[in-house]
C-alpha cells in the first residue's frame, strides 16, 4: 500500500552472506527484482566472517541465480552491485570498515542514505550486531534504516524478551522486520483477501455457520542436515509458534478498518490474546506431541527420528505437533482451530480446511452421518488455490453427493513474473510495509501461549516415537478431533 | 421417492406416436430405460391417424433408438413389445379397438391394469382424448391410469381454463402429468438441491446477501420449421411462461419441510403467488419484447423473422421477451429476477447467475465501480454444472481480482447411463412422482401473470424488427436493467 510506484532505494547489507539463506532465497529474490525492474538505485553489501573478496562473493551470487531466466547482460550488471566485507561481529573495526564501504557506496548507487541491515544467521548474535550497528553510526544516515531478522526470536518468551530489548536498545519497534516467511506465501496473503473481499464468505465466517477449522503444515521429508538445530526447537517452536499461529490469526481475525501495516497487526494481536491458554496441567486435553519412528515413505524405508544421527538417540524431541486452538470472542466461542504440523508425513502439504455447519434439516440423506458438509479449501503449497465442495444432485434424485469447485493459481511460470515469499517480503521492506512482518506484541503472546503447552510437556516424558514415518502422525491426534465430533479432512490433492 | 427399488408396469398408450416428440424423445427414452433395467414388465401401443402396422411401427421404433449403444437382441426384445393402432380420436370405434388391444398386452406383459396415456400431439384434442378415455372405460381397469401431456397447456388463462376442465372431467388432478420438460434437466433438478443440501447458500438466499438473479434462455437459431406453430404463440408463451416460471419458483421457494410432491409444489405455488403482476398500462416498466431482424450468426448472413417465411411478412410475435419478476415477500422484497430468451441470439445458452451483494466496505479497490459481486452461476445447457466467481488477490498487493471456481457435470457419456429429461420425467410418471410435472395451480398463476403483460402489448404495435440476429436481443432490455444499476452477465462460457 506504500510508495507502490516507486523504485526503492538502499543499500542492503546482509549479515551472514555465505550461508544457505541468502544463497537460496535472499540473491534470487533480489535478482528478480532487478530484473523485473522493482530496484534500479541498490548496492548489497555480504558481511561474513570468511575472507572472501568482491570476485569471489560475485560468483557464488552469480551461480545461485543461475537457475533463474538468465542473460549476462544483465546478469553482470546485477552481480557488480555486490560487495563483500569481510566482518567479526565483535569486533569495533569490523563496524568502521563496513560502515565506509556503506558510504562509499551511497555515493556510487545513489542510495540516498536508506539501509537494510538483513540478520541472515544465527539468532545467538542479533543482539550484538543491533547494539553495534547503533554504537558505531550505522545508522546515522540520512534515509531510513531497517532492521531485518530471521526466525528463530528465542526459545520461549523469556530468550524473547530478552532477544527482543537487545535489538530494541539500537533499533525502534518499527524499524524491525521481523520474517516470517509463511507471511509472504501467495495463499497466505489471500487468506485476507478470499474472506473480506467476497460478498459471500463474510457473513457466515462465525460459530454460527462454521463448525470448525484446520490448518496442516505437512512435510514428508525428515530433519536431514538440520537435526542439530531442529533437536533444540521440535515442531512446537520451529513451526507452531509462528507460521501456524499467524495462519490462525489471520483466519480469525475481525475485519480491519483499512489495511495499513498497524490496523491488520492490531487485529492479529487481538485474535492472540483471545486465544484460551491452555494451562500445563491440561496440555494432553489440547495438545499432542509425536515423534516419527522408521517406516515408509514413498516405497523406501527410512529410520526413525532417534536413528537419524547419534546424538539424536535418546532425543525426546517432537516432530510433529497438533494442536486444538479456542479463541474465546464472540465471533469463535466454541469453534475449534486445529492446527497439525510435522516432519516425515505421508504427504507434504499445507492447506486450511474451513468445515461448515451441517444443514440444518436434513433433506437429501437416509441419515445424518451420509452429510457432507460444506468444506472451504485453501490450498497454500505445493498447489495454490481454492477449492470448495459443494452437494449436489448427480444422478439419483433425492440424493446429494460433494462435487468439488476448483481454482488453481496457475501462475505456473515461477521464474521471473510470480514473487516468491521472500521477494515479496524483501520488497515490502524497501517499500516500508511491515505488515507481513511481525510484531513483537505477536511474538510474544505466541510464545506465551505455547510456553505452557511445553511446560505441560516437560511434565511427563513422552512415549517416542509413536508414529511411522509415511504415515499422518500419532492416533492421539485423531482423538483430539473425533471428541469433538470431527475429524482431520484428507489434504491430499 | 416414491417405489424407487420398483420396477413399474405399465401399458403405454402414445397417442401421436408417428410424431416427432415420440420419435426423437419417448422412443430412445424408452430404450434407455429397458436397457438400464428400470422397465421390464411393459407393452406400448403407438396410436395415430396413419394406417401403420405393427412391422412398419417398430421399424420406426426402431429407427428412432439406432443411434443408441446398440445390441440386435436387446433391440428387437425391445420393439417387440411396440403394438400399432390406428386410430380416429373422435370416433367411438377407435376407443373401443384400443382398449381390446389394450385388455390384451396387459395379459401378455403382466403389467397389471396399470395404464399410462401420453399425448404426444397438438393440445385441441386434449379435451375429446381424454373424454373418450373415460367413456369407453379404458380408465376401468385394475391398476392406476396416468394421463402426460405435452405444452402448450392452452394459450391464456381462459383457453387453460377451458382446457383444464375438460380433462379434469375425465382424470383428477392426481392423475395429470403436465410435462414442463425442464424440470426433467438435470440442472434444474439441481437448483433444489444446491440451495438446500448445502451449509453455504441457504443462510445467503435472500434479499440481504442476493442483488439479483438473471435467467437466460438464448436460442441462436430462429424459428426454423415451427414458424406457423411459433408465430401463434411466441417466446413469452412457449418459453416464458412454462420453463422460465419455473426456474423463478424453484430459485425463489422457501424450503419446503420434505421432498414430496405436494410440500414442493405447494412452495412453488407460494412464489407464484408472490410475483407481483405487471398492469398491463405499466408493462414497459418490466418487460421488454423483441422481434429478430436479419444479422449474421457465426459469420453466416441470416434472414430476419419476417421474412423467414412469406406467413409472417406481418408478424408482430415477439421472439424475444425479457422481464423484470418481483417477487413480494419477506425473502425477496427489493431483488429483481430477470429472465430472458429468445431466437437467433448469439449464443445458444440457458443459464443462472445469482449475484451476491458488494462486501459493505471497499478495501481492495481504487473505487467501488472496481468491484466485482460473486457470482454464482448454474450451467444449465450445454454444459452442465456450478461455477463461483469469487475474489483473490493475484498478484498485486492490496487489489483483488475475480477468480472462477468451476465445477463440469462430467457424465460425458450422453449414451446408457446419463438420463436426459424425458427419461427422468417419463421414469417418474410411471413410478407415480408428480414432483417434477405442473399443478394446475402452477399453470394458472403462469398465464394470470403473462396474461397481463400481453394485454399490455397489445396496447400498441411494437416497432420490430428491433435486434439483429446475433447480437444479444433489444437494447432495452439492458436499460430494463441498467435503471436498478444491474447489468446482465455475459453468459458465453
Amino acid at each position: 500500500m506504500v510508495e507502490e510506484q516507486l523504485k526503492p532505494k538502499a543499500v542492503i547489507v546482509i549479515f551472514g552472506a555465505t550461508g544457505d539463506l541468502a544463497k537460496r532465497k535472499l540473491y534470487p529474490s533480489l535478482y528478480r527484482m532487478f530484473r523485473s525492474g522493482k530496484i534500479e538505485d541498490f548496492a548489497v553489501i555480504g558481511a561474513a566472517r570468511r575472507p572472501w573478496t568482491n570476485e569471489s562473493y560475485r560468483e557464488n551470487v552469480e551461480q545461485s541465480v543461475k537457475n533463474i531466466d538468465m542473460r549476462d547482460k544483465d546478469l553482470q550488471a546485477f552481480s557488480s552491485r555486490f560487495f563483500y566485507q569481510p566482518v567479526d561481529v565483535t569486533n569495533s573495526a569490523s563496524y568502521q570498515d563496513l560502515n565506509s564501504l556503506i558510504q562509499e557506496l551511497e555515493e556510487d548507487f545513489h542510495t540516498e542514505g536508506n539501509r537494510v541491515f538483513y540478520l541472515a544467521m544465527a539468532p545467538e548474535f542479533f543482539g550484538i550486531i543491533a547494539k553495534n550497528l547503533k554504537l558505531h553510526g550505522l545508522k546515522d544516515s540520512a534515509g531510513w534504516k531497517r532492521l531485518v531478522i530471521e526466525k528463530p526470536f528465542g526459545h520461549d518468551l523469556p530468550s524473547a524478551k530478552q532477544l527482543n530489548e537487545e535489538i530494541r536498545s539500537a533499533f525502534d519497534e518499527d524499524q524491525i522486520y521481523r520474517i516470517d516467511h509463511y507471511l509472504g506465501k501467495e495463499m497466505v496473503q489471500n487468506i485476507e483477501v478470499i474472506r473480506f473481499a467476497n460478498g459471500l464468505f463474510e457473513h457466515l465466517w462465525n460459530n454460527r455457520f462454521i463448525s470448525n477449522i484446520q490448518i496442516t503444515s505437512s512435510e514428508s521429508l525428515g530433519v536431514e542436515e538440520r537435526a542439530r538445530y531442529y533437536d533444540h526447537s521440535g515442531a512446537t517452536r520451529d513451526m507452531a509458534q509462528n507460521h501456524m499461529m499467524q495462519m490462525v490469526a489471520l483466519l480469525a481475525m475481525e475485519p480491519p478498518i483499512n489495511l495499513t501495516t498497524e490496523e491488520v497487526r492490531s487485529e492479529k494481536i487481538k485474535v492472540l490474546r483471545a486465544m484460551r491458554s491452555v494451562n500445563p496441567e491440561d496440555v494432553d486435553a489440547y495438545f499432542v506431541r509425536g515423534q516419527y519412528g522408521p517406516g515408509q515413505i514413498a516405497g523406501s524405508e527410512v529410520t526413525g527420528y532417534r536413528e537419524e544421527t547419534e546424538e539424536l538417540q535418546d532425543s525426546d524431541t517432537e516432530t510433529y505437533v497438533a494442536g486444538k486452538i479456542m479463541i474465546d470472542n464472540y465471533r469463535w466461542a466454541g469453534v475449534p482451530f486445529y492446527i497439525r504440523t510435522g516432519k516425515r508425513l505421508a504427504v507434504k502439504s499445507t492447506k486450511i480446511v474451513v468445515e461448515f455447519q451441517n444443514i440444518p434439516m436434513n433433506l437429501y440423506y437416509e441419515n445424518k452421518d451420509d452429510q457432507h458438509p460444506n468444506l472451504l479449501v485453501i490450498n497454500i503449497q505445493p498447489e495454490e488455490g481454492v477449492t470448495l465442495y459443494l452437494n449436489a444432485k448427480k444422478d439419483k434424485v433425492g440424493h446429494a453427493e460433494p462435487i468439488k469447485l476448483s481454482y488453481r493459481n496457475n501462475l505456473t511460470d515461477h521464474g521471473i513474473n510470480t514473487p516468491e515469499a521472500y521477494e515479496k517480503l524483501l520488497y515490502d521492506c524497501l517499500l516500508g510495509d511491515a505488515t507481513n512482518f511481525t510484531h513483537w506484541d505477536e511474538v510474544a503472546l505466541s510464545w506465551s501461549f505455547i510456553d505452557s503447552i511445553l511446560a505441560g510437556w516437560r511434565m511427563k516424558r513422552p512415549a517416542f516415537p509413536n508414529y511411522a514415518s509415511g504415515t499422518m502422525g500419532p492416533d492421539a491426534a485423531n482423538k483430539l478431533l473425533s471428541k469433538n465430533g470431527h475429524h482431520w479432512w484428507p489434504v491430499e490433492e
